[in-house]
């Protein structure tokens, strides 16, 4: 199987010197693979990476007969089935579940979704650690297992198949090493869009994750990852189409376009872990990360599941440097600055102690190497959220 | 939003007198939800049921890369390693892993496959079936927590959407219900094809699983459900197509092909819970069920990953009536007689002392109303499966 070999070979290429860092990561070449210069992983489905989900109202109504049953239960389990039926893709970022075991709960979560790079490594790399963010997002720090969820496209080649496959997996795998768990099965089929997720469980016991309904008036509420990583992977995609290009050269660079993605691919493929971790030492009173629903839709949601008469007011809008610009140049097409916009394995939205959250962002940094922003305040309110008239924008560089 | 209430009703309708036999539920009539007649679930995807797998060697080649990383394991977990890596869809049915917490397991499994019947609420109770079937493979009885994948199809009309996902999750909750555990989560997304599937999760105490290595010279094979039910599901399809009804109706009728479809879909929706907790009683060496691959496909690999050396040699083949007819005059299409016909959440092929496995057959008969069939034999080889040259066809008549 000298193929797989030479495939993998070309990926370590690729990696070498990158140390995890898209920036210094060669970009992929598919002719070093021996396939067509022309092949892009996101041409194998019509829509890109957590842009699939089911419209949030949409699904509220298709579940609701399913939660109807759920909160009518008495038991015991009540107060956890509350917290985890909403969540077939509407609610809280896992399951938690009691178990028989003495004090035991079982967290688990799940996610699937398109290609949103052309890179299949750091596809299968941002796939993973898009699962494990929901675990993250509970202050879940350790998974026990993973398993991999992958659809072939049925317009592939046997040749592409044979290239992308292992790269997609051997990133997966990756990622899940360096998250400290492994992937011990899963499942493949073949489908007309290629599509890739996972399932990421932890047994643990109650102290190891947060709750995320214990918000505060004078909470302050804190970032993790950029937004912007819809803008710029289709910015990207646009360099290929002149007519879309047209529409948005005259505010960004192609330099600027290519760093942008670069950003948000090292962005996707970065674990919320040590944002989780922290979590614990700085006191957070809840979180969720932010995903196919757009900043403003996780808010929200986050806002709901509060005990306290609380809302959240965001003023600040740290965005991949330029995709600001090029979301206004789009019109009403991403909604970044309302909130809308997808995000793909974004980053933690955290309600912290004021006067906790600069320690917790400078720790943050000192870590990893990356910013955290304080972008927001909780009030005394009804339980929802919003962004202000005009928030301020926060542009956020390609790291060097 | 009545018209939920109104799709559920319908299916209460249709359930009435049922009591989980599809003999005795009502077909599944689309204009009783205001839906087309025309309207066929099982036309949201080119591929049925368990038919969309990657073919088994094709995975082989594309996993080789992950498996090879394991193998290199030397860590305590190895052995637990080496069971459970196999499976990204080609090996045994569950991944196994030892916790931190004193002495547990967490046994984990996932599966999803495209619609097979046209009967959304069926497909729900189907899709849930198979997924805990890999559980039951393993002697695990109890599932702690599911959760459940959905895609629905971008080519369903907003009501189409609107009837169809309340049932199948419907359908999907209530064989969690029936296995006794309940569904807290999953993932919704848009796909050309339609998809249902889950995840099952348990944590449990290793004498609560059997692990599948344990075949002894001469044990004995056993089957506990028909096979046929993707002649059958085709077959039915047929119904409609008249230049492939041609090809078969000399070997059978319209009836006949009704009733074995509904036996089918009463096949695919049974639980193998039962099978799996006499497994204890009988002291099983062993067990796996049957999909994608086939009578002869999963047997081998059953085969393959025993201790001894031993071979699985196999005689009979009890077939959903009239359907090995269908595949004969089918030529090579279905291949059901040579074990290689996918089945859709299939029954457990177990490995069983000969003392015992009458008394297996049975008590499953006694419990459940079904019955079970040894069908091969053990003997003295090089860890493969076989079906002898002209194996015994038993007719299994669909249930009254």
């Amino acid at each position: 199987m000298s193929y797989q070999v030479e495939a993998l070979n070309s990926a370590h290429l690729e990696l070498q010197g990158g140390g995890g860092g898209a920036e210094l990561r060669r970009p992929f070449d598919p002719t070093a693979h021996d396939l067509e210069p022309s092949f892009r992983l996101t041409r194998f489905a019509d829509l890109k990476g957590r842009g699939c989900k089911v419209p949030q109202e949409v699904l509220g109504k298709l579940v609701s007969a399913l939660q109807q049953d759920y909160s009518n239960a008495s038991d015991q389990d009540a107060q956890f089935l509350n917290m985890a039926i909403p969540r077939i893709g509407i609610g809280l970022d896992c399951s938690v579940i009691p178990l028989r075991h003495g004090g035991l709960c079982l967290v688990q979560t799940t996610d699937f979704f398109y290609p949103i790079v052309d890179d299949p490594y750091m596809m299968g790399k941002i796939a993973c650690a898009n699962v494990l963010s929901d675990l993250y997002a509970m202050g879940v720090t350790d998974c026990d297992n993973m398993l991999m969820l992958l659809a072939v496209s049925t317009k592939m080649t046997e040749k592409e198949r044979d290239v992308v496959v292992p790269l997609i997996m051997r990133g997966f795998k990756d990622s899940a090493l360096e998250a400290g768990t492994t992937v011990t099965g899963g499942q493949s089929v073949v489908n007309p869009w290629c599509t890739i997720g996972g399932v990421a469980s932890t047994i643990c016991q109650p102290n190891e994750y947060i709750v995320p309904d214990n918000a505060v008036v004078g909470d302050v509420l804190v970032l993790t990852k950029p937004l912007g990583t819809q803008v710029a992977v289709n910015a990207h995609q646009w360099l290929d189409q002149p007519e879309r290009w047209n529409r948005i050269k005259l505010v960004v660079s192609e330099e600027d376009v290519r760093k942008a993605y670069h950003r948000a691919m090292s962005s996707m493929a970065r674990l919320n872990r040590t944002a989780a971790r922290l979590m614990h030492k700085y006191n957070a009173h809840g979180s969720t990360d932010i995903t196919g629903f757009g900043l403003l839709g996780h808010a929200q949601t986050l806002a709901s599941h509060q005990k306290k008469d609380v809302s959240f007011v965001i003023h600040n809008l740290p965005v991949i440097a330029k995709m600001a610009a090029v979301a206004k140049a789009c019109g009403n097409m991403f909604q970044l600055l309302q909130g809308h916009s997808a995000e793909t394995s974004g980053g933690l939205l955290i309600c912290l102690p004021r006067e906790q959250a600069a320690a917790y962002c400078k720790d943050i940094e000192k870590q990893e190497g990356y910013q955290a922003w304080i972008i927001g305040i909780v009030e005394k309110g009804n339980k929802t959220a919003r962004i202000i008239d005009k928030p301020r924008v926060i542009e956020v560089p390609a790291k060097d």
